[in-house]
């Protein structure tokens, strides 16, 4: 489905258009391109008292090929900065409209160290000099630690009250600027999420807050950090499913693509096109079953037993039956938790029985903003939802002691087959009301799983992330 | 502030020309009145496999002079039902437009017993007979377990699910029609939640999840269950404040309203109108500081303890100082900080070194959905109150062992002359985008906080209830 409106506001013609009627013009996110540097330009760094992982920020800028700044709000550290050769700096608050030459492609905050709430102010003055001078597209990300582990109510308080600064912030950059908060557990490894947070890969995940706990080892290669791995992929004929198998095809992994006997052919060209701009051409599979049917769950784990096992399991598949709950039929609600959650319990049960899925694997179901918040006229899909949550919750602590991780993804409004037959005033609607103004697309999704599932990852687990583009709707 | 399309789309003219346009029509909210009867009619009762809060809790309805009517549905507990002298029924799914004359006011369901997610058909089934029955201003409880306390992962991930069920049919309902979950561990007592959430009290409070996690006693008088305690609210010459410290006197406690010295006026005159209603006339107070000063907290402690101690501590003052990030001011950042949460620190921290505070006492912050989802233009205020509920969490487990709890409650949209001075756009939104279609007012915010202050509720602790009709925003 195109949003028209969006591309209009960004049309040469439609731009002066909006300006002259006060439309808002939301900013065309920039996406992954594989034939366009990931990383780059200057990032500003502030920071509160005692910032723990300044070096380890430092040596991640450096590796992606960033220009660090530290911002000179955070004088105490300039001395740490200087021995990693940053530059330091002051950024004036600045006209909104001023040039565009000296931007900085990204903020980031190490609030680590704050452990009492009047500290709160070091973040006050680094972004209010400095948020204007970010780019569009830029990103925010503010690092923080596990409340639950401080020392103190205190620090566990100024530690928790980071979120609403980093959400405030988003929902008040606008321009495609994403904010993030990352809660570091001492020791924990912050690679992997900064160079997602920093990426374009991240375009529509804005206002989370995602918990590290663990140490990671690097992957051989950022750019395929898959490789070698084996991954099964539910519902991926179409839409965010095919989408999924294809990043993670892209970014090394080898897919198994599953859905059912009336999706073959779809299913068929989607593995078809995966195989054709694939590295390891020949290796994916398309698998047709019925997640639904009892018997699934031990063929699914057969097949994925006979090429040795499996590494990445994404619980894609899903289907909705929206009617209010008076016209619901048994059937409806039924066949909706079966496929959506019950079937996720079943598959994972077997692959985790048989040892099908390996050492260090990953789970990622997808989720939805309706089990977060609920929804009308979804109380079969939102519970099934709320559910997939609950599961992640209760399995990340089981799994830990095989290295097996389990998230969430939570996508909000994508633009879909689903929504493009949704009436024209819920799919404005669902577009608009979010921080970036726009729908997001499959491939944001897809992203955020295959960061999920990056062995880089590995200290993540039990996290809901959105894909929501900072969503209002929430709970 | 009047709002006047409630007011007008609820007029005999009104209500026909909002039909013949399809306008919304949100229904005008009941709530406590002093001379109409709190509880009455029926409340249909379904149920899950094994209920084990169905004796108590048909022990409240009982007490309370509410009927149940056990549903169907739940056919393998109705010789319990029985026993207990309940009836039993069906309601089939009704036309939206049947007749009143046999409506429910209330839906209950224990799910105490779901331990696998195919289970939670039961839902399905009672809800899909009984939602249409449901009188408006009903009132929808579904009662589970903590995720965390239950044996294995499908017992956990069942109960989780409970929230998108209970949240989504807060969106559907309309009506004036709250849902609420209440989770309830093995031992903790479910009178003083349920009679919150049956009443007209909780008139605004919908979508919420609230943990019950330990024992309570019943209070001599339900009526007024707050009698020979003592209760301080700051902030309490005006607005929300004002009525807090109103309600909290009608529920029997006695009172110290704290305010600055320019609000001295207004503070006298809402001490004075309380002692003119209240039935411990003269004991009241008014007490003039100014939290900011870093010589009030032993100030404040020191004027409790004179009158012997404190048993309620209500942080309401607060302050808003709204501008984007690069155009508010370092003070506008460090004084909605420090009135809005350090403030908070310092006095409790006094009352609890001190012993102001006496054991089984209750402290109850306020927060705001800024505080959970962000907001453009509140950096400083979304981060203070995003800090009072770190502060809430972090708090609670160390307050446990003096019977002390702390929770927050956080508004939503209430109709205040702080929202009568919003933009009219964005008073409308804030109004609209909600399942109530309409604002709270302070006496909505006021119950809550006389709730989680009432002894019977010495088993809810940690807790962040929101009071916001089920606003859409949230994160």
């Amino acid at each position: 489905m195109k949003d028209r409106y969006l591309d209009f506001v960004n049309s040469p013609f439609g731009t002066s258009i909006a300006r002259s009627l006060g439309l808002p013009r939301p900013e065309v996110l920039r996406r992954h391109r594989a034939d366009h540097a990931e990383f780059g330009g200057m990032a500003a760094i502030g920071a509160g008292p005692s910032p723990a992982l300044f070096d380890e920020l430092m040596a991640v800028l450096s590796a992606i090929g960033m220009t660090g700044i530290a911002h000179e709000s955070a004088s105490g550290w300039l001395p740490v900065a200087a021995r990693h050769g940053a530059m330091s700096g002051r950024f004036e608050p600045r006209a909104r409209d001023a040039s565009a030459s000296d931007r900085v492609e990204a903020l980031i905050f190490d609030a680590t160290g704050i452990n009492e709430s009047a500290q709160l102010h070091s973040l006050y003055a680094f972004f209010h000099d400095a948020l204007r001078s970010l780019a569009k597209n830029g990103r925010i990300v503010v690092i923080g630690r596990p409340p639950a582990t401080r020392a103190n109510a205190p620090a566990a308080t100024a530690q928790h009250a980071l979120e609403g600064m980093v959400r405030s912030l988003g929902k008040e950059a606008r321009n495609g600027i994403t904010s993030n908060l990352l809660r570091v557990a001492d020791g924990a490894d912050i690679e992997s999420a900064l160079r997602f947070f920093l990426s374009p890969r991240s375009a529509y995940v804005s206002g989370q807050v995602v918990s590290i706990d663990a140490p990671a080892a690097a992957p051989e290669s950022w750019a395929t950090p898959l490789a070698g791995k084996r991954a099964l992929v539910t519902g991926a004929a179409r839409g965010i499913g095919a989408s999924i198998a294809a990043v993670l095809a892209e970014r090394g992994a080898i897919v198994t693509g599953l859905d059912v006997d009336a999706a073959r052919d779809a299913l068929d060209q989607t593995m078809l096109a995966i195989e054709d701009a694939s590295p390891s051409a020949g290796a994916h599979a398309a698998l047709v079953a019925d997640i639904a049917a009892p018997e699934a769950a031990a063929e699914i784990a057969a097949a994925l037993a006979a090429s040795g096992g499996v590494d990445i399991v994404v619980h894609n598949a899903g289907i909705t039956r929206d009617k209010t709950i008076a016209r619901m039929t048994g059937e409806m609600w039924d066949s909706v938790i079966d496929i959506n959650l019950l079937a996720q319990e079943r598959i994972d049960d077997v692959l985790l029985a048989r040892n099908v899925l390996r050492a260090n694997g990953r789970i990622v179901a997808v989720s939805s903003i309706s089990g977060i918040a609920g929804n009308r006229g979804q109380t079969n899909y939102a519970t099934s939802k709320a559910g997939v949550i609950g599961r992640v919750h209760a399995m990340a602590p089981l799994l830990r002691e095989r290295g097996v991780t389990i998230n969430a993804v939570a996508p909000g409004f994508i633009e879909t087959h689903m929504t493009a037959r949704m009436p024209f005033g819920v799919r404005e609607a669902g577009r608009r009301l979010n921080s970036m103004g726009q729908g997001g697309l499959p491939v944001d999704v897809a992203e955020t799983v295959a960061w999920l599932a990056s062995p880089g990852s590995a200290g993540i687990t039990g996290n809901v992330v959105r894909v929501c583009g900072q969503s209002l709707i929430g709970a």
